[in-house]
């Protein structure tokens, strides 16, 4: 320590670095003067993210002695960080005050201009690679994915609708911002926005805050006042950042949760998810890289998906991804059908046959140009099960895919079945759908088809994938793929009857 | 110890008091002779309750040294406890022997008057402050709030009934106490009387005990049988009285999970929820005051409804309440509408302007005189806020809670839309309601309408309230209140066609 | 140690015993040549699995030390274990090289006559009574209780369905092996036989696998290629085989999760599984036997279900039982009535008076030659109810099983109701079941009508048992089993009323 002070000394940095005890105080930490100007107030103001911050690695490791951490035990991947940065560790001031002319939300705070919604791009100085990977991850464009999607969109619209009735008939209105904000949005994330300045009194007198649109918000795909998109906070939670939090399974429950997305309620149930319930306590979570066996012996979902995997003795098992599709050659999730991943993050450019921004048509076929090849679908296949044999034979492991390739199928057919009947419907007068220039998700049988390929077939394919038993059978499953096929079809039967 | 043992002997407490050896090996308690008696035979037969007990602060800690605590450390809030009871332990005497007189259940048990029931009223005695606001609780009277209001009371009737199919007709009965006591009253508490006393064999011998009615229960508003209202065992599970089970989430599971009251599946996958399950392990859950930053970075439902919670440095944020709605403006739960608190802990006084005792009209206006008001809402919203900004910003927490006042009118919106084509059913006489002088909770259309409001609109609003993400959309969310919506309105439709 | 090695040496085993250090650096285990084989490749192949197991106590214990153990203390059962398994750790080869003759499945590897697929004759070796008792728990004949079952196959049928939609109709082919096993096998075990061998390129070189149906597998009732029926891993689960996994809670959750068989959504939010989840940290749960009280003060599903359960002083509460209905007088689970539990494992053997192969009639009435009489069902009640006193006097526990037995008439009867519905339906042409010679499981109505015995009456009926609150009102609860009823009326008098 006495010799980085030295060092930060004869770089004529001491100006801006002071040596401060930290809340713990066993430990001292090296505070850029502007942050420590922060804490002066925050300390008091909001003491339970100053302390969470300060549990963090962020406050207590400076990037030039993170940069000296061999390639595999690394946490920062930019090879380069910028020098006024390197002596410090990372405070307040080093994310809140970065980039301010790329900020449009930047605003002058007690003489710093200070932004409040740190970006990827603020994070990517340190951290270049997982900013890159994410970029190319659905996620990040969870917010056009959804919205600049126009059949999507009609979805979103239905669901948030307000309605009244008057005159005996049910009238919809359009979703308030506030509302879609609150739904689909909290998890696809927002537009932020400056909306100019407004002051308010505080403990410190008259201040100024930037008014936001869309804010608070965490969502995967937010669109930042920045350009950026995304939210590294969606993870890895503020102001800790902690990579056990990212690395439990509870993180992803946030979004992956829900009879559309049932993905943590599988794992729940899993025996994977049994293992890590009863025995997580014993594995380390914050060993990088993670390695199997030793530092754990039942995989979270960042184990899967995400995290560098090794060996214990440092052979890779997986690479570290924020694409996070690296290791996924299906799209489990049914729009309508599961379907080969697509290659673009941005899945609003695809177009099926019949010329909609859907990855299949109604049949289920693939739009095949916007979509993986099989030849890809096989690498991926083979970076997951890299995971996989750490701890099962090629056999077991095969045993497994080959039972979700059949559920896919078989689910899908579940999704053509629901959509002929649905076709019958809209083509019999009985409903209205896009060939009738309505909205196709707005009728109750329309949402019992949609219950169909969105709640029951996800489900089902979820459970298949990881082995979620009763989510493939009578919790959303099986039972309901068929209960509600059988429901459309004597609807369709009654009513056609009545005609 | 010496010296407390000197001031027993000088007050010639002796003879009630005597020093033994507690279970744990290294440390001696000061027991009453009564409660060395109970042990006596009760560590053998009752084990695990015995044990649960040693474990407890109730098991090491007499009054007279807790008395002795600083005002925020202090975990008694009776300023005077009897003398007989400061020198010893809180052990089984103490409370099962206390105010023999009130207690109807009291009965002859080797030599002691002895009752089952201990009740808020027993523990009132060191705790006086959480009794008297507990008992301003809507909690306290929730037998009374559900089975006293006529108009709640037919839906108790109609949801525990029994039923059977005779001469082609569905005849219902009225549910029995049994089952009431198994469904509804689980929660809200069961009237607990004594219906005389019953001898039976035990291992000392044939002993008499009393039959008491609804027994066991542990629900927030039992009527117990000393005239009082309550259990504090519904959140502070016997025999260990643990403040650390009472701040953990779990314990509010128990009644609030469910889609009437999502509370806890909302926390679960909110950020707050992620985190405690995360990182939880290394939080303290048993200092008092409960010091924000300090003692945890991610709050529990006792946190932000009934703590006591300061700063590192004492300051406090916000005071402890077991009244739990003085951090509350708005009664999320929707009976029919969200609404503002009521004033009385008893709402079956309310009256609506139909003289209905429903906090709001069919049309969702508020019964105002038993409603706080804008200025008490605005208290409660700051004393809420008040934790909120440990960790936020109050641009964080203004954003928040403007969007959960925007959810509050969506739904109730949603509702009204719901509760108009109800009316028009009820008006066409397409079903009977009260207007009919028939039970309006027992038709399927009406069952309908009330999940309109008891789950899709309960769980949007909880999940605004506490960033539930999905269950204010697809689990149980805005799609439920929709479809729900578009259903009833077609349902009305084709009825309305046949006649 | 030295001395055991010497003990060892006299023995003349030392040819196929030699000392090594495991991955534990400070840790001495004896283990054989074989698995000593199996390790120099697989600790470097499977590193998760062979952690898993180092991590064992299997890892770590000779069965000549075990069999050293006072009786209450030992966890293996067979009071004699083959010589040449005693002086060695239970490594790899131990369990995977037994008894090859009887192993279908056992191939060539490396030398060594191999099988994949350990099984209960394979663990009886050391634990002859677990796998004996196994062996009369319904489990072990899950597959055949349910795809042995003329009528519960048709159900199978029905839901594991794939469906298509040609020429205006609904055509459903049946479920084909792969989705069987994805969905009801999973947890009721499949079929797995060896399919001859297939060769494949391996980090080795080119090697030879059996091909196995029905692979991966754990369910409870697999049957195994030796005709041995279940999987000891279902919930002891591999590799680690620790008995805290089989204790806590989790592993349940695996198979008993889902509106079927809500038992552990029942626990979590009982008081049970509320101190389980605040406490269970401080819980030992390696101890054995498991002492009421010292170990834990709050009971998980084995506790009350499976485990020796003493006091601290050793006197035995409940013998351990693998049979797992020692402690359960109903059979709650209801096919289509909660019926009092079956006397053989092998339900596929009842008849009732119609013949059919259920515990009960249409009608509710019990096949009573094949269920246990009121004599057993008293003394189970006694196994049971002695866990919980432990805990709770005898009036708290009479009046809890009090309340459960009222449920199951409750529930019974609302089943009944349904069932009435449903054979009017039957009766009028307005369905098609049994009598019609059609299968009574597969239209609109009838899914309603299995939803009311299947979810409805079970998931009550479980919260009764356990005190979920919730589950046995709106969240499955009486709520759905009152509105079904009402559905399944409205639909049957508007049904009628159109022909």
């Amino acid at each position: 320590m006495r010799k980085l002070i030295a060092v930060l000394l004869a770089a004529g940095l001491l100006a801006a670095v002071s040596v401060v005890t930290a809340a713990s105080p066993k430990k001292q930490t090296l505070l850029s003067s502007a942050t420590q100007e922060c804490l002066s107030c925050h300390r008091e103001l909001t003491p339970g993210l100053v302390q969470d911050w300060e549990n963090s690695r962020h406050a207590r490791m400076t990037p030039r002695e993170a940069l000296k951490k061999g390639k595999l035990e690394r946490r920062v991947s930019s090879e380069k960080i910028p020098a006024p940065l390197t002596g410090t560790v990372v405070g307040c001031a080093e994310c809140h005050t970065q980039n301010p002319a790329k900020h449009k939300d930047s605003y002058e705070h007690n003489g710093y201009q200070v932004h409040t919604v740190v970006t990827p791009e603020d994070c990517a100085t340190c951290h270049v690679q997982e900013r890159e990977q994410y970029d190319q991850n659905l996620m990040a464009r969870a917010y056009g994915n959804l919205m600049n999607n126009p059949v999507y969109l009609r979805l979103v619209e239905d669901v948030n609708a307000s309605g009244s009735f008057k005159d005996k008939r049910l009238q919809l209105t359009k979703p308030d911002a506030a509302t879609n904000a609150d739904s689909c949005l909290f998890c696809h994330g927002t537009i932020v926005e400056v909306k100019g300045l407004k002051s308010r009194e505080t403990a410190q007198g008259e201040m100024s805050f930037p008014v936001l649109t869309g804010w608070p918000n965490q969502g995967v795909g937010r669109v930042n006042p920045d350009g950026s998109l995304g939210s590294c906070a969606a993870c890895h939670s503020r102001h800790g950042f902690s990579i056990e939090v990212a690395r439990k399974p509870y993180t992803c429950s946030k979004c992956h949760k829900g009879p559309d997305v049932p993905a943590y309620q599988v794992y729940e149930v899993s025996r994977h998810g049994n293992l890590y319930a009863a025995q997580g306590k014993d594995f380390d979570f914050k060993d990088v890289p993670w390695k199997a066996g030793k530092d754990f012996t039942a995989p979270t979902c960042a184990a899967c998906h995400v995290s560098l995997i090794t060996g214990e003795g440092g052979q890779v098992v997986a690479e570290r991804t924020h694409r996070m599709n690296d290791r996924l050659p299906w799209r489990l999730f049914g729009l309508i059908y599961a379907h080969s991943h697509p290659k673009s993050a941005d899945t609003s450019i695809i177009r099926n046959k019949a010329g909609l921004p859907l990855p299949t048509d109604f049949s289920g076929a693939e739009a095949a140009p916007f979509l993986i090849d099989e030849k890809e679908k096989a690498q991926r296949y083979k970076n997951l099960q890299q995971v996989c044999l750490s701890c099962h034979s090629q056999t077991w492991v095969s045993g497994h895919f080959q039972r979700l390739e059949q559920t896919i199928r078989t689910t899908n057919q579940m999704t053509l079945a629901a959509t002929e009947v649905m076709t019958a419907a809209w083509d019999q007068g009985l409903a209205r759908g896009l060939a009738q220039k309505a909205n196709p998700f707005d009728e109750a049988i329309e949402k019992k088809w949609i219950e169909q390929w969105l709640f029951f077939a996800n489900s089902t394919r979820f459970a298949s994938a990881m082995m979620g038993a009763d989510y493939g059978v009578f919790a959303n499953g099986r039972w309901y793929l068929r209960r509600n096929l059988q429901e459309m079809n004597e609807w369709l039967w009654e009513k056609g009857k009545k005609r």
